[in-house]
Formats: C-alpha cells, sequence, structure tokens
C-alpha cells in the first residue's frame, strides 16, 4: 500500500467541519487506504488566516492563503469543501470541476443555489460531486436516496433538519420558556449562531429540503419557490396543548407529490402524532422520514451537526470518490442522476389536519364569531380548548408581553381543511377587534 | 445506451424476493441502464420447477432449473442470489465468486455461516459480494455501516431484526393477547411461518447480529457464539408492567465493545426506554440504533421484509456491482475489509438494569425470603410492584395454564447488576416451593 501513489486532497476550509476530517484522517488513515486501496494526502489546507489558533495540528507546510494555485495543483484529485456560504466556495468549485477534480462539499447553501449546475459541471470535468454531509449531519440521507433507492420512487419525506430549532423547541417544551429565553440560552452554548435567522427562519432548512428534493424526486428547485416559516411565532403554550392533543410540535422540511403529480414542497413547524418516530427525535438530532412505493416508510436518524459527525459524512464521500479516481474510474458517483424542471403544488391548494390557536377577550359571542368564520370558510372543527389567562398563569411573561386577566386562548384541531380557506378564515378572525396578536395555524403532519 | 454491452444477471430464486427484484427491474429498467452505464439483463431464473405459478410474468426461455449451467454461463457477469438457506446457495456462491462473477445475496443463514470465507472468495475471484438485504430488509444498514462509517467506530448496536417477533410482542402489547394466540394469528396472515421457530426462538435475529458484527465491528463471528434467547417466556403481563415502568419490550440484537475491549453479542428481548426511538418501532418494521465515536447516535428504520422492500436493497446492491463490472473495476465494494476473530465477552459478566417477574403462592414471608435470595446474590432492589390473582382477573388464561386466586406476580426492577448475580439468584428462587414457574428476567436495554 505504501508505494501505491497517494490520492492528493486539497482541503478548502479548516474551522468545525474542515478540523473534523483532518481528525478522522489522522486517527483512521491506514484502515482508509486500505478501503480506497491508495493513501489519502493532504496536499492544501485553504485558510483565510494562517496564523489562526485551530482545534487540530495542521502542518503549517500545507496551510496556503492562495486557493487558486491550491485548486489548480495538477497533482490534486480531490478537493473537499468545507467552507460554507455562496462565494468564494461557489466560483472555486465550478474552477476545481472544470479542471476535472473530484468535489466533496458539505455547503448546502451553496447546494441550494447551484446543484444542477455543479452536477452538470462535475459530469462534464469528470470528476465526481459528493455532498453527503450538506443534509442531516451524519445522516446518511444524501447515500441512501442516491444509492440505496435508486430503483425507487420517493412520494412524499419529512425531514427534522434544523438541528438549532429542534433544540429549541425540545427545550420550550420541556422547560415551559419561551422562545427568545431558549434562543438566548442556545446561543450561549454555541447551538445557535449569534445571528439566528437564517436557521430559526427557516432559510437553512429550505436549503436543505432543496438538496434532498433533488435526489428524492430528481427536481430542480430553489429556494425562494420554497414556502418557508420558522419557529419564531411557536408558545410553550402551543407545545403544551399539542402534546394534550397526542402531538410533538417539530420543524419540518417536507416534500410530496400530489395526487395529480405536482411537487407539494415547504418548511414549516407543524404537528407531528406523538407515537410517530419523527416526534421522539429531541435536541440537535436529525431525522428524515420518507415513504417510497417500493421500501415503503423509512425513517434516519442521528447527530445533524458538529465537527466530527459532519465530518464523517465528508470523509465518506471522501473515500468513495477517491476510490473511483485510484480506480481510474471517476465520475461514477453521479452517472445517470437526472434533475429537472417539475411543477410545484400551487401555494394553498393542499389539504391537511389543522392546529389553530388564537387569543382573544374574553367576552360573549366571541367563540360564535370565530366558529362562524371558520364555517364560512369551509373549515369545520374537529375539537376545541379554551383556557383562562391566556393558558398561563396570571403575569406570566409570554414572549415579552404581559397579557390581561381578560384574555383566552383559544384552541382548535379542524377536520381536513384546504391551506387557503385556513388562511383567509384566520385573515378575517385576526381583523377583528376581539382578537389580540396573529393566530397561529400549523399542519397536522402524518 | 442501447448500444451499450449490458451487464448480464443469473437470478437464483424466484419466490417473494427474486419476483420483487423482477419487479423492480421491469418497472425501472430504463433509469437503472442509465445509473450503470449499461442494461441489466436477466440471462437466467434458476427455479426449481418451472411450471410453478408466479407473482410476476417471466419469459419462460429465462427460467431454468440447471443451475450450475446458468452460474457458468461466461456471459453472466452478476449472480442475484434470492434462495435462502446454507445449501445449496452455499455451493452455488462459491462456484459463482470463483468464476469471478460478482455476487448480490440476501441469505442471512448463510452469511453468518461463511460471510468470511464468501468475503475471501470474491477477493480472490476478483468479483464484489454485496449483502444489504440480508438485515432489515429495506433498511440501508449494510450500505452505511460498510460505506458511511467508513472513518468511524461503532461502539454499541441495538437492532429490532426480526419483524415476526416484533409484529407478535406489537400484537400482544396492543391486544392483551397470549403468545401463543397471536402467533397463530400472525401464521394466518403470513407474517409467521408455519414452522416458526427460526424467528420466534431468535435465531434468524442472530443470523443477523453476525452479519451485523462483521461490518460494525469487523469481527468474524457465528450464530453459536450468540447467546439467544426468543419471545416464548413473554406474558402480556410483562408488556402491561414494562409499561408502567415506563419501557417497552423488544426482541433485540445486541452487540457491544466492553470496557476491555471485548465484544459482548447477543440476542434477547428487552426493556427499552418508552422514549427512545427503538421503543416506537411496531409491527413488521425493523430498526437499528448505533452508537459510534465520531458520528455519535443513529438509528435506522424500515420495512424488515416483504418482496420489494428487501427487492429494493438487492437491486441497490446489484446497481452498484454491475455499475463496477460495467466500469471495469470489480472488487472495489468489499476492497479493504477486514475480518477477524475478536475476544468475547464471558457469558454473564456484563451488568444490567434487570426487570424480573415471578408467579408466587401467595403466603406470609415469600417476598422476603426473594429479597434475601436477590441480596444474597448481590442484586438490589430499584422498584417493586406486586399484582394480585397472578396479575389477572380470576379465571383468565394466562398461556394455557389456569393458575389459582392464591397466586400473585411480583415484578422487580433492579439495580445495575452482574448477568451471572442474576441468574445465581433466579435458579435459587426458582427452586423454592412458593415460586410456580420459571421466573422471567429481561435486561433494560439503553
Amino acid at each position: 500500500m505504501a508505494s501505491e501513489k497517494p490520492i492528493r486532497v486539497t482541503l478548502l476550509g479548516c474551522g468545525t467541519v474542515g478540523s473534523g476530517v483532518l481528525e478522522l484522517l489522522g486517527r483512521n488513515g491506514g484502515y482508509l487506504a486500505k478501503r480506497v486501496g491508495a493513501p489519502l494526502e493532504i496536499a492544501h489546507v485553504v485558510v483565510r488566516d494562517k496564523a489562526r489558533a485551530r482545534s487540530v495540528k495542521v502542518d503549517p507546510a500545507l496551510l496556503s492563503t492562495d486557493a487558486v494555485a491550491c485548486l489548480d495543483d495538477p497533482t490534486v484529485d480531490v478537493v473537499v469543501e468545507a467552507m460554507g456560504g455562496e462565494e468564494p466556495a461557489g466560483a472555486w468549485l465550478a474552477r476545481a470541476l472544470a479542471g476535472g477534480k473530484s468535489v466533496v462539499t458539505a455547503n448546502k447553501a451553496l447546494l441550494a443555489a447551484r446543484a444542477p449546475a455543479l452536477i452538470a459541471a462535475a459530469k462534464k470535468g469528470g470528476g465526481d460531486l459528493a455532498f453527503e454531509a450538506s443534509v442531516g449531519g451524519a445522516v446518511p440521507i444524501i447515500r441512501t436516496l442516491r444509492d440505496h433507492l435508486v430503483s425507487d420512487w420517493v412520494r412524499s419525506l419529512r425531514g427534522i433538519v434544523n438541528g438549532t430549532c429542534n433544540y429549541i423547541l425540545t427545550r420550550m417544551r420541556d422547560e415551559g420558556a419561551a422562545f427568545a429565553d431558549v434562543l438566548k440560552a442556545a446561543q450561549e452554548l454555541g447551538y445557535a449562531e449569534a445571528e439566528p435567522s437564517l436557521d430559526v427562519d427557516g432559510l437553512d432548512a429550505a436549503h436543505k429540503l432543496c438538496v434532498l428534493a433533488l435526489l428524492a424526486f430528481g427536481a430542480e428547485i430553489y429556494p425562494d419557490e420554497v414556502p418557508t416559516e420558522g419557529i419564531r411565532a411557536i408558545e410553550p403554550i402551543d407545545l403544551r396543548f399539542a402534546a394534550r392533543f397526542g402531538y410533538a410540535i417539530k420543524h419540518l422540511a417536507v416534500g410530496r407529490e400530489t395526487k395529480n403529480g405536482d411537487l407539494d414542497l415547504r418548511v414549516h413547524p407543524a404537528l407531528v402524532p406523538a407515537r410517530a418516530p419523527l416526534a421522539s427525535v429531541d435536541g440537535v438530532l436529525n431525522a428524515i422520514a420518507l415513504e417510497a412505493d417500493g421500501a415503503g416508510a423509512q425513517v434516519l436518524v442521528g447527530r445533524g451537526a458538529g465537527s466530527l459527525p459532519t465530518a464523517v459524512s465528508v470523509v465518506a464521500d471522501l473515500v468513495d470518490v477517491a476510490r473511483a479516481r485510484r480506480a481510474g474510474v471517476p465520475g461514477l458517483l453521479t452517472q445517470g442522476l437526472e434533475v429537472a424542471r417539475r411543477p410545484l403544488a400551487l401555494p394553498g391548494s393542499q389539504e391537511a389536519i389543522w392546529y389553530l390557536r388564537m387569543r382573544v377577550v374574553d367576552r360573549p359571542g366571541v367563540l360564535a364569531q370565530i366558529a362562524g368564520a371558520l364555517g364560512r370558510h369551509d373549515v369545520s372543527i374537529e375539537q376545541l380548548v379554551q383556557e383562562g389567562g391566556a393558558g398561563r398563569r396570571a403575569g406570566d411573561r409570554l414572549d415579552g408581553a404581559t397579557v390581561g386577566d381578560d384574555t383566552r386562548v383559544i384552541v382548535f384541531l379542524t377536520h381536513v381543511a384546504l391551506e387557503r380557506d385556513v388562511r383567509a378564515a384566520l385573515s378575517e378572525i385576526d381583523a377583528a377587534s376581539y382578537v389580540q396578536g396573529r393566530s397561529l395555524a400549523l399542519r397536522v403532519e402524518g
């Protein structure tokens, strides 16, 4: 093995994920060389600042700030990208692929924006493009969709793909704490970014849904086409009411084929039956549940982020593409993968059971007016719970707003209803003087 | 693509799995050809009886009873085995591998007995050996262990890998019905074999554990080395008591490294915390939960059996090995896989929290005697529940035995205790005149 010509790797970025990759290559280099058929050798580690302290020991001679030279190095076979962000990563990977290198990336934002172009560039350049680490951290969902279900058709998928949202919702449920307070604690623990909106407003999950849809549905889809809601509107009371009805609240990325074959793609918090596998996926875990024609139901659960969990996925890809290069047959991974535009379901056109929560002034006739508005829009009520004191003890702080004692929280579970009907009914209800703030509408999923 | 030389396949067996494979190849042939780089072409379907009616349409010209001719056909690239049983499958696959073919098999009994020899034969012959469908049906556990966790070390795994056991335990829990009655119903529905012992006595799960241990721990291990218990001793009362303590009872295949690096491998029913992911895996679903150094915790859930779920796994392997042959590089899948004998934990040497259930005659001093016996063997009690009437309504049928009203069921949860101490205490207790039948001891797992 020692005499085998090594497979040389340029690593872009040496932060959380990049240092995890170096760590795993250091620990398991001997075994990985056997599986690849040749040693994996780090040729360059491209960083912004060579002097910065790192959690992993890196030979200073490998560090470089000259990305272009490291990408163009003709002795390099594979480029591993662990930088994140659309640029300069996008330009650099395009350059690497055009130069015939194979590329491994964990960059969901870049893939969501340009995966079809990157796949085409890989095919043209003759290299491989692999991206297991872009969705679900250590969860082997990309490999499962791309290779395991190669003879199958995925009809729906539901993913808990943002660990920050899941961590916050789990703590809100367990502690009865408000979103803002838990977010702050999560930021202090490093589970949420100082600028949290990419996570808590759902865009990160939308990025991942675009990557999943690529492989699950062969669909070319971009984040601005995905209706996206975050978790800021969820209150502890919602988690409590959901539990009372037999549900958990999870932030989901959902993709499914409608009856007429359109794709219904969306990101939002939703109620999940307490006994469904996704309901017990707590904290920073991620999970993807899917339904396929042949395989039936599948669920994959694992760590959604972190240095080593993500690096495990990166190195799995690295071994795949390195083995193919060593064997002289790069390009096999994406061979035959087809991506095309597919018709999307019209926003609001799909049916669901809905959880509706509103905060109203407690006076005679209010419930009748709400029920009337729902009925006029063909939304029929399956269950109703009303709780005094806005569902809190008097004086409780509720997302910053202390509400008077004359308010009540009313929660409905509807029968199956069209989204646009539910939205129209809530617009009407929220415009009424007896309603405080904005009502919340969450789908029941599964 | 039409001009590409096809990859030719001999299919051994056309029962449940084999006909599923033909079904999927028929449905998705065009797409699979693109992913392989060449069409997949069935060369022969080897069956025992050409005249038998089949659920899938097979060109009669492909059917053959001459296995050797079909295995030796020099135009054949890949042999897919969907027969089951050690022989003649074992001899046939050895012949195919020796002839340089790649082999895909779903045969856990054969792999459990001879996987190391088959892997060696594949390496010698230059073909691939793939066996995703041998464990977990549609669950992508083999691919995950072999490829996804290539840079990681699995420290423990727990699998619900026998759908028959899981189906029976689920119905016993939901209906409060006795094992024998549910088994009979399962046989009528086709979820259990007429001769059920391979499943309900745990041997099938032990086979699968041997296959899992191969990839998870690099361990050469055989079924007679795995302490194996089935589910015949479980009564509805156990499922009810377990739920009362906050647990489900699942039939598990367990593999773990002990503190000193020995392998602790076993198959038995166990208590699983109600909120753990495995607890919600019901009916005919399978699941494997594992703990790895880098990736952390992972859980994979899916259909454990059935024609198409199993065939999805077979065809995924077929595409892998066919693509490698088309590219002229067979043998990549098992490249570098190492399997070796590893020290096994001594039976009885491991600690656990235990659920103990005994049926005793209700007379003064009995509880003191039981507690005394447990204490003498260093088994200390964490919780105790005693229920009158043997935990049933008077006159209830309990696995065929009607017990008098002077019996009581006593259930303990212990503190952490050594298995050999628990067994010794129960031997002593079961020998006493106040105990009826054999006491049950189940570990708490996870």
